[in-house]
């Protein structure tokens, strides 16, 4: 029987903090004993401070938990972070400096050298860049992680799969994001309905430049970011969950479709608690991923992917899809939790 | 004043053959004297045969026209085609050679050799090719001539400002479709609600083969297709009308930023009814061009860009919107009819 | 030629103000000559200042008005004001106090005694109320009238008809409304989406009491308020525009269906320049009226009923529609003006 | 350990029998062991023959079965039947003439005075009419049972409740359906996009009366119908999943609010495997039921009311919603088989 922790959440009230919530009720490495939120919150129990907006219930051990202010320290052994990223910087330095493990969710920190920022199928060597970040920063027994922005988790596992055996040279992605993806109230109705949103706030720079990082070598201390360019264009699409990367990819080296398909069923999963089977799943149907047939594949933690098919310019194009909330959010947080207890970092 | 010409609808009850209704209520150049449509319409008034689905009511002068069957003769100057690609071929050929303009909004003859595939402002001089069809196909009066396919209107004459400037080397492009292109009932409401289709049959073919032949080059009648190529992706989003191009273009010659908007913003416009001021919009909003905002530009005939950048990988990137059922189908063809006629060929 | 009176708009960067602005560009009777908004607005010029959400773009002649604080004096001779009832009590009866003719879209003066609620075609005779409000409130020139609700104006008409013809004992109303009736940001996307939401806060108070007023006589100075019961339960669906009413009703006389269907047609319209022809419009198609196809019959102005049935309970059971933002504000808006005109009010 | 059946599904392509498919895939009771379908489909493995539309991956256990005619004998020990009311009829008489026990959720014979209209927790006694039915129409083993109308199963539990407490007089029902009930493709994005549809064909007589009997006593072999009267106005709202229904209702007896409430809340639930748990649930947040949120009660089988409150002319308003092809369709029908099996009538 595996150890439980006890784990704090950093904006508990908003959508992804619903989400941790919800992914964690009968999680069996982890106890939720501390929730946190804004000043409007704090003082009252969560099942009134919070307007539930995910489908079933709130979970009934959370109800009674009184919300407390978003200050180290909380009761807990782990902190999940889904902070905005204006108040996040500040914030989860506080805390990963008053001695916790904080798995963020938020911008702030990602591309920050000393600080990992995970796909653990992936990229998990990458934590031994926390002792290096424990020393730069001063801190003692805390340090940060985090996991990708929601949009670049749909299409950097495939390109994982495929920069190992074909060594990647560019990549064109425009991504069809949900909704979910702007957090609560977000996206206006009036905006959505009967449109598209050819504009998402910080989003394109974003996701040109965290795949590199993610897909990167950690030699002495520093993470290589890959070699190669992604041009992004980000639309918001009216859908409620997953977002759909539409993506054209050159390779250095010769490939095959048959390898291509090979280089993406084939990449491992990991044995996690979160961890899905397949980690990557490719659709032979022509009109699959959709987001709402395919979001919850895995549940919400693979990444599926269809239309794949050589290109007339590039090598391959294909589909990529995730559940931007889950796998793009609070599942992949999570993982990353589940993955420093079993490299015993936690 | 100028002349009126009575005009024929083949498919007429359909939603591309409401939106000829619709467009040609006050035109001062035609008048509807003949509507054809299929079996189950025929020998019934419009306003019995046809499921009005546009929104404001349906003309009145079309109400009590009864529905006659698809077959020349018809009483009237030219003939609009609306027909399903099924039919269209062997259809519209008879209506050609029995002495009638067809002016067809279907694929079946859009890559034949010697049929134009129009759009006015960027190669009416392919109209040359008439009198060779004429020969070839022995028509005596008749021809054909017929417009692009609704999501290659998007981005072609933004294509074709910047070919004519800086020589286009390849093009991706991604398309968000509405669900007005694929006719009615078309889309099934439960595949599109909170989802998006990554497939549209027959779609990318198309899409990346009909801009290089309009943009082509009419040499001793034969069309030089345009040296670039298309690489395409496809996808259905819950919007009604209105087909957004997401596109990144690489140039044979070098270009400025400044360049490439003065390129597009001063593409001339033609001086014919159904000509908008301007052809291409180039707006600077970050969150425009939406398609329940910006589909009516010019009365659905305008082409609006905007997101005009340098791209990373390529040497722009830019997002095109259009009208799908107006310029991307009977506004067209009426863009069509009108210059067959300002050119003296009806 | 009429004379053209300058008119100023509170509350002009909103929703209702932007329609304001859309309805009033080529309105022969009004200019505008004032914008006035919120302290962030304040002295940019109108094109800078609000975020046009409208198809179609905003009119050149209002882009560099420069937007002033919602304090009289404006340089104008009416006032159309679209406040959140937060702000309206005060401030419409401010600018009231000072001179100005305020045509309210508010609900805070919509059940005062002294203050009309007007649906021009059926109580202009209200408008005897200003003089007593002058009187009571101490306003010289200044006064105010209102408008209904916006549910309230789709059902409040053929219950006008109705009322006239069988004096109606009570009304069942259950609305499905559209979620421009929530101004903007309004309705959160990830709230409306794939759902349907069963309160509008403040709403079925306001559906309840309104119409009686509306219908009331003017006795003596004083509102008899009609002798009728509304229940009212209010629904937001995943609509743009239009509000639609499911409606039973029960008189007090005897009815025949032809009676009940000829006293909406032809309950009159009136000679101003925003009246539309028909003011109610009864379909005969059973799946009519559609808030799409429907809402902007007589240009958003008329109002559409359909499934006209004997009820098995009540008397007879219909569907009404209307244009939310159009016949259920700005628009009434505007026709009370001109009704304030007609009757030589302003 | 429960004996398991055999069962066989009619009409196993459509919505409904993809969802008894998905239903039963872990049912201790049950084991699919026949699939009929239409002629096109007859003769495929269903992984071929059927277009999976629901989210998640078709059961792995059906894959392989081959599609056989909707023809008796099917090798199974239970019917269900989700066929089209058009072929119901006679194929469903069929299939109990041949001794199967049908269990069905066409409209056909839910009306016919000795098929049983079952919600089981309402009126299991109708049961008692089989034997009568075998007798009138000579079966010997089989006999056919029925579940309601979609829309029905939405508010006639919450009646049963008031109705056996307070004795009902009568109800004003209107609803908003989702778009799922008219099956697939069924309702086209293009009519239902931005839009209500006011008419559903043929629903508002069967949400009329089909709650009587299902309310009726069973006297002497005959259903004597509940004597209360319904007006039901129903309209198609753009939701994927879940009907709700605005009610009004009238008692016949003085009622209080907590007399309501407690009717509905202690309304027994029955120990079957699919018995929700509550069977109604009442809720008290203004903004609840809603379709997304709720549907999924109680695995898509409870019943949830919300905004109940005295109505201003009839005794009490409320709201009820219930997940439409769930407990409205295929979970209703596994429901009466676990009935039947409890009742030993299998």
């Amino acid at each position: 029987m595996s150890k439980v922790y006890n784990v704090g959440i950093l904006g508990a009230t908003g959508t992804v903090g619903q989400r941790f919530v919800q992914l964690l009720e009968d999680h069996p490495q982890f106890e939720i004993t501390a929730l946190a939120a804004s000043d409007r919150s704090v003082g009252k129990p969560y099942a009134e401070a919070c307007a539930w907006k995910l489908a079933g219930e709130m979970p009934e051990k959370v109800r009674e938990i009184v919300v407390q202010p978003i200050e180290p320290p909380l009761d807990c052994d782990i902190i999940f972070s889904s902070l905005p990223s204006t108040v996040a910087r500040e914030t989860e330095e506080k805390f990963a400096r008053a001695g916790f493990p904080v798995i963020s969710n938020s911008s702030s920190f990602r591309m920050e050298e000393d600080v990992p920022l995970l796909i653990p199928e992936i990229n998990h060597s990458h934590l031994q860049l926390i002792d290096l970040q424990r020393e730069k920063r001063g801190f003692d027994k805390g340090f940060i992680v985090t996991n990708p922005n929601c949009a670049v988790v749909s299409f950097a596992p495939p390109l994982a799969a495929l920069h190992r055996r074909f060594s990647i040279e560019s990549v064109f992605v425009t991504t069809l994001q949900a909704i979910s993806g702007a957090g609560y109230p977000g996206v206006s109705a009036f905006d959505i309905s009967d449109n598209v949103l050819p504009y998402i706030a910080g989003e394109e720079p974003k996701v040109e430049t965290e795949s590199q990082k993610i897909l990167g070598e950690l030699n002495n201390g520093v993470i290589e970011k890959a070699d190669f360019t992604v041009s992004a264009q980000c639309f918001r699409v009216s859908v409620l969950d997953g977002h759909t990367a539409s993506v054209r990819v050159k390779f250095k080296q010769t490939s095959t479709l048959e390898g291509v398909m090979e280089a993406m069923t084939e990449f491992p999963s990991l044995d996690l608690y979160s961890s899905p089977k397949p980690f990557i799943k490719v659709c032979d149907e022509p009109s699959r991923p959709q987001p709402r047939l395919d979001r919850n594949n895995g549940n919400g933690m693979t990444i599926t992917v269809g239309r794949l098919f050589p290109d007339n310019i590039y090598d391959y194009r294909f589909v990529a899809l995730s559940h931007n909330t889950v796998r793009g959010a609070a599942g992949s947080a999570i993982l990353n939790a589940e993955l420093l207890i079993d490299k015993r970092l936690i």
